[in-house]
């Protein structure tokens, strides 16, 4: 059985979620709040009043973050930081990213109202575009705290229309100063929704995050030979779709039989000349490959390169393999993880160990800070669709984790 | 060894085709001949200029086949027909068509410099829009002659400008009469290029053609659903992609196990949503099946779709699957066959019994008259393409054997 030491008002919570959730709403039922738009600027503002309303001080950098202070009694205090962003991809769900942003207001109210002093100062924080679905690549906002992106780097980035981001962000009036970055950081705690189905086909409403996968991204071209489809013997044949498709199956196959968490898969597929009746003479496609280890991530590759080598050989064709993004794994803090464990088990909140396979702002955070993430159920799996859907009955669970987890860090925890 | 009886002028022959080559070339070195376009106009004009040359009755009938007859010392004999077609595909081949037409002057223009008086009129013909490049479907031109289509239904097509095959074919001036179609006819005999490997790769410069496949042409439709990459673990997948993959490489080998001429392809594909993040929700495929007999044809579709249903059920998806196009078998007329053998066999040319994979204006003859087909070599089995070629070599031993078969059937055939 929990305990019924539910501390944070989940009608609260909610009442400001759906509010969060009206700006950007579409026709089909999706949200549409790409980075420096006027949707977000809407809901940049309203989160700025929450802020207020709350007695936070609010600023933003040079980038766009919003930050919301609660002073802790100690002046000199490292900065627990919590949050996630609001930004979203077109028609997208209504909790990615929000839901953090949400919970880290509901936790500070909490303990404003339960006149809590900490002593290490807590800071709400809207990263922007973490999304990078308006510019690329993802997570600018968090990526330039952790000095992963330059400034300057930042800045240029167009989005499709060609729109730079500097003058994007300025007309938000959201280009504040350097300085107003968040410094001296303690932690970095973010709740987010799962975005994949293990929680919830296990029935666990908290997953307590380790760390994110690795992953390679891979573009591969296979040459055979375009024929016509009547008067090819099957015998003199060099489809390369063929050949692609063994390949897929044999990699998925093999990731499957791993039984270690690795994922691999093919998104995008393209055949050429694509037409009903020849024969592709070229496929490419593309590998995504993941894994929380950064030595079995590499010894994946290896493995993938090997299966597309044998099977392009036995069928006499050529091919190019080239991997166009990956990233090392990030491992998040022990420390912070134990903590999150002892609340979980202190509220008796059934949790699990996972490894995130998308990536998030806490994996920047995680280079420079203390970091950790909580995740909540995601219905289905399903996320950056408008059928994104996690349980009340969850997120009161996973908030509430993150509330005392968050309280551990500033009351009791040692100044640094 | 071969007999030296070479009686068609190969240096003729030559010099009408590359006159017919310089029509439409393009500047990547391929040949653009739309039906009903000013470069057939210009093509059609040429080879009424050379039919006149050679004394020939012209006339061009309501759908526009040209006809360039040689009177017969029977009024009343029925019609020994050859010839092809000279529209081509956007940047096709100099052969593929024009090849037969060409042949057929040859032909023609032997008989007359040899003093030949056939019993039965022979009738050279070039059938309009055989490629179906510019209106759709296929070989109209022989389909209306053959009663597969009505002269309305192919006055209506409309090409991809919306303009209309009956406006067209008055523009150009072709527009003739009913009357002036083919008639009484005895036998047509199609002389063109293989388009497959098999004559090359079995160095054979000639091909008796003893049919056409039959073919079925499926759309397959595979729903899973789709997933994030990265948090999906694969044993919660339903990739249809995947599934797909699985199904491609099981049809491929089950037609290339099969030894006895089925050949079954996919050449266009397409995933959703195509990101290389996700994982693909619905995967939609093409199966292009053909074999020589219609009860082998039937039974390999239910082959399968027996195996796209194991597939499917294995990995819990669902699955449509429709037949958009298909056509029966079509076989040639045997006395004809033998005909074309029995001159090999005299000359001592090397020749191999085939089934073309592809479909030509003799698969609506074979429906209304004793009907066959010459193959010469394709060069890697090439056409529809600026690399389409056959060795001069091989054109004249497939040219002398059109030319003893067609003075056989005009001369010694019995008239009907």
């Amino acid at each position: 059985m929990e305990t019924e030491l539910k501390m944070i008002n989940i009608t609260r919570l909610k009442d400001r979620f759906e509010q969060m959730a009206a700006i950007g709403r579409t026709e089909s039922g999706g949200i549409t709040r790409l980075a420096l738009s006027s949707e977000d600027l809407q809901a940049r503002k309203l989160l700025i009043d929450w802020m207020q309303a709350l007695g936070l001080q609010t600023r933003y950098d040079d980038v766009g973050n919003i930050y919301g202070r609660l002073e802790g009694s100690d002046d000199e205090a490292s900065v627990v930081l919590t949050g996630s962003h609001i930004d979203t991809v077109p028609n997208g769900g209504k909790f990615d990213g929000t839901l953090g942003v949400i919970a880290a207001l509901e936790v500070v109210e909490t303990m404003v109202e339960q006149n809590i002093a900490p002593k290490h100062p807590v800071e709400i924080v809207a990263f922007t575009n973490e999304e990078g679905a308006r510019f690329t690549p993802q997570m600018l906002g968090s990526g330039v705290i952790a000095k992963e992106f330059s400034k300057e780097f930042v800045y240029r980035r167009k989005d499709l229309k060609g729109l730079e981001f500097h003058r994007e962000l300025q007309k938000i009036g959201f280009l504040g100063l350097e300085c107003n970055r968040v410094k001296n950081i303690k932690a970095f705690l973010e709740f987010h929704i799962e975005q994949g189905p293990v929680l919830e086909a296990e029935n666990i409403p908290v997953g307590v995050v380790e760390g994110i996968a690795g992953f390679a991204w891979m573009e591969v071209i296979i040459n055979g030979q375009s024929n016509h489809s009547g008067t090819t013997p099957m015998r003199m044949r060099r489809d390369s779709l063929v050949t692609a498709a063994a390949i897929i199956k044999e990699l998925h196959d093999f990731a499957r039989d791993k039984e270690d968490g690795t994922v691999i898969t093919t998104g995008r597929m393209q055949t050429h000349p694509n037409i009903i009746n020849a024969v592709p003479g070229q496929t490419i496609f593309s590998i995504d490959v993941r894994h929380a280890e950064q030595d079995r991530l590499a010894w994946t590759i290896d493995e993938i390169k090997q299966i597309i080598e044998k099977n392009v050989n036995e069928a006499t064709m050529d091919y190019t393999l080239e991997v166009i993004w990956s990233k090392n794994p990030a491992r998040f803090s022990p420390e912070i993880i134990a903590a999150i464990e002892k609340v979980c088990k202190l509220h008796r909140i059934p949790y699990k160990r996972m490894i995130s396979g998308a990536g998030h702002d806490a994996m920047y955070m995680s280079a420079i800070t203390e970091t950790a993430m909580i995740f909540a159920p995601s219905a289905a799996g399903k996320s950056h669709c408008k059928e994104e859907d996690t349980s009340w009955h969850d997120i009161e669970k996973g908030a509430n984790v993150l509330y005392d987890t968050i309280c551990d860090l500033a009351i009791i925890g040692e100044a640094n």
